[in-house]
């Protein structure tokens, strides 16, 4: 996991912790019946709206689109320079090793399919597929994240008018009213809380790394293209140069020098 | 219907019930007037929103996309890759067998239009055609659910409203302030609990199962214009599997080595 | 207008007066000044965001899109692929006849284009511009409800503003707060009410007519193009009928039969 | 400026102006300072948002997209046709004169491209050009009017956060109470007045004289490049024709016939 | 940073500070953990939406685009016309100087790959590229000031609510009641003055300013390539002006007569 989303999610929690026990003690906070309506019944409506299989797979995706690096487009683009150099020199066979040894899944499967001489128009096609399934895989995570993101304040104020419909039917002693409302307004607290420090951030997140692997991938299908049709690795750097901003586009210039 | 939408359905609705009869007596949350315009309002509003025969036809659409499960892309793969084999080997119209007796109704669809022979244009242009027009169908299906979902709230903000002027400008006796309070909340609670633990949830499961189904017809397609134009087997299996999730297409080999 | 709207706008209305009734005199919600705040700022509203023109056809379009009946498709698939068949033996000149007499304004056009032996890329491009400029029109109908909608709500909330500044900057007697709320509140009542009942579901109706209209116009457009090109009645059917959901498929079917 | 703008304006004001004095001194509803917050803070925001220029082009845009009557599409069809006609019987040089007399701008740059001899893909971009950057202004115009439309209230809100906090923080006597939420109240009066009456009606308005003019060139586009291929006036007309509604297409037979 | 970004900042906050001022003394708005738990929170929220790289460029990216400015299209297209001069009159070689010493970095770019001989395809898709990498880059920028406008009054309601549980659950004295209002609401006042000041504002400039910059870029290619395709400067300026506002492309009259 990243430094910003470890940093981001304690700074976020650890203020909120402060603003509650700089007023009150915290058991005023913590109320497990509010608790249950709101994440509970939020996790109900995202089972309902997505199914189980998805549901337990989501799990999967953000660890793995959070936890895991995406790998700098610079490095990427070195490395299709090189496999570039050396099919211009040798012949599309010669990378035969990369296309089983390339760590980069889909830059392994470009290349395994190049080598193995498939028509350019069914490798790109092929190579599109995939990329629009992932696509389709990030935004099932995506969406499963916004609608937690969602249900959850809308949960916090079914609970909030639960509990204000019992404190107003049964007002027999006005010093009650205080503490029913404070009890009510937990549940709206405590989805504000979900949605806000967890889940719509998370949504960000996931959408952010989902269009960085989707760039990356547009980078390797043009790439393995270019090689394919016999593009002089010059061509194919200027290529894939335009896909970065300017100041990345120098850090390659000096890579290249030193 | 999947196991994830019942348990989603039933944890929702006890999680509200736990937390009203854990603070009052059940009967303060029942309240057939406020039902009535809650329930009642928003389905005359989508009664108006859309044609009457739409509104019978939802029903049969939510029922069969939420009760049927949507077959395995990985089982589909596995008979086109079959009927791609056979093809090859003793042509397109050995396949007349399986054009009758194919379950899935699209691709029972695609055999049929390609064994007698259509032109490949003419085959996309129709099995597009029947894809758009079954999006049509379930975008239909999804926006009753959604309108319903947009107007349960509101019908609830309606009756809060007409029980807060009553209770205002009837102000006898202080005590009734808190009951009158309470009986007009009952329609906002309705609201919100109809919204969002039945329609938004069931439109989000409706919108899901679509995207699949088309996702699944999107690989049909690709796979009977694969084989009619006579691809290898092989490639059809390439071009299919780049749908999939990278864990599910080494499913497909361990089925195949098993 | 088909039944569904009436008996949804009588059950909206009939609820929440029976709502207003049961618990208080209806000339408790009866408040012309409230009224003509939030009907007619509506309306104001309205009248600066389109021209008085669109203001006035609108009316027209609404009862046309509301009242009239689309016709089925699949009588219309039937009509097509008798011409289909009659421009099959007879030729394109055969249908000069059915080119004055066709009910549907938009078949006749096409067909008239098809006889007068209009340049197919030229017909196609008229049909086309003709469903853009009807899309057009419709948004039109379908924005106009769309924002009465919007600023009924609205201006709802600015008369309330209205009533508790003028309640708050004068409160003598106590007694009064209560019937000052209550008046201040029916403005509310007023929007909400005319957005959720009227405007938005005849604007979602509006809607859905115009996606029904336009999918005819669709079919059309490819019925006159596939008669052209000179496809036999078979393949006419078969691109119409992929227009239609499985279950109206077979309809068709049994009507041949019949 | 047409009538429907003014009345709606005017209705608007005079609508709100009657409901303020018929239950309150007018002064009650005059607060400088509250005036300032909304307005000002809006109009900043609005200046942040957008460069300098061009909010001082902005005015400009409105006056003219409001007050400039679009021209009838009746009328240019018929102009077009009768280029057309000059065109067909003396060839595209005839022109010449009109090509500088025109009035309609764009209609004008077409004729002299097109009299110039201007290759027909290059006269199409060029247009298309012209086209998109008119929209581009346009969409500027519309986001100004907009975002004061959200601005105005979101400032009206923050006026009346700072008046309650103001008047919670010092509630010496209860009488002041009243008084101070009505003063806090105005801002929120303003900001919802301003937004509903002046800035997202005409927002909408200058929205549909975009889509309108927009509509226009597109059919001047069509309207050249159909003369410049050398079409026959009557498929010129025909092609145009279907731009409009069908009521207005009898118009054009009829003034043919007058 | 141009006036408008200034004046417009100042004048908001001038504007309140006023409104503060003139009905308290301004520390009762001065609250250093409401400051904390809505801006802090804010930025978390943010810092866990984007990965940490990203958060630190985009404060370049901001300075970058609301304070260079972006030139003008005037200049611009006068300078493309004489590079389309002079390729005209000594070949594309001449314009080796300018590809080198060229100001603005994409026109350099397209200079020196139509210098290079750069196949026209490949230079279109490599500025096209470009042109979308910097529309990713900047819609990031806008996405982190619209999710700090976004997030900014949650974690004001968030902490709101916090100050209200707090003085519910403690209602010890009558009197506490309006200062713990004052201060629960100062919250939602600074998350909707951070929000309505300083982040939509500037996300909106960003947008603006992306919008700009995007437009000449367009304009560039269009230049580059028809100057590639070696068409004659007054087609290339023809081209160009269509790019402009029709009062602008009168300035350019003027300036060549001049």
């Amino acid at each position: 996991m990243d430094i910003a989303t470890i940093a981001g999610l304690l700074t976020g929690v650890i203020l909120i912790l402060l603003a509650i026990v700089s007023g009150s003690p915290i058991t005023t906070f913590i109320h497990i019946p509010s608790m249950m309506i709101t994440i509970g019944g939020a996790t109900a409506a995202a089972f309902i709206s997505y199914p189980l299989k998805t549901m337990l797979g989501v799990v999967a995706i953000i660890k793995k689109t959070v936890l895991c690096k995406t790998p700098s487009p610079i490095d990427l683009i070195g490395k299709v320079v090189k496999y570039a150099e050396k099919a211009r020199k040798e012949g599309m066979l010669a990378l035969e090793d990369e296309s089983e040894t390339e760590e980069d899944e889909f830059l392994r499967l470009g290349l395994r399919l190049a080598v193995d001489g498939t028509d350019p128009q069914l490798l790109q096609k092929i190579m599109d597929n995939d990329i629009m399934a992932l696509q389709r895989r990030h935004e099932v995570g995506i969406g499963v994240m916004q609608s937690l993101g969602t249900f959850a304040p809308a949960f916090g104020m079914i609970g909030t008018l639960v509990g204000l419909v019992q404190m107003l039917s049964n007002m027999s002693s006005p010093e009650g009213i205080g503490a029913g409302m404070a009890v009510a307004l937990l549940t709206t607290f405590y989805g504000a809380f979900m949605a806000n420090v967890f889940f719509l951030p998370l949504a960000g997140k996931l959408k952010h790394r989902s269009q960085e692997e989707l760039m990356l991938r547009d980078l390797i299908v043009e790439g393995i293209t270019s090689i394919q049709t016999g593009d002089s690795p010059r061509v194919v750097e200027e290529k894939l140069k335009s896909f970065l901003a300017p100041r990345e586009r120098e850090l390659i210039g000096k890579k290249d020098a030193a």
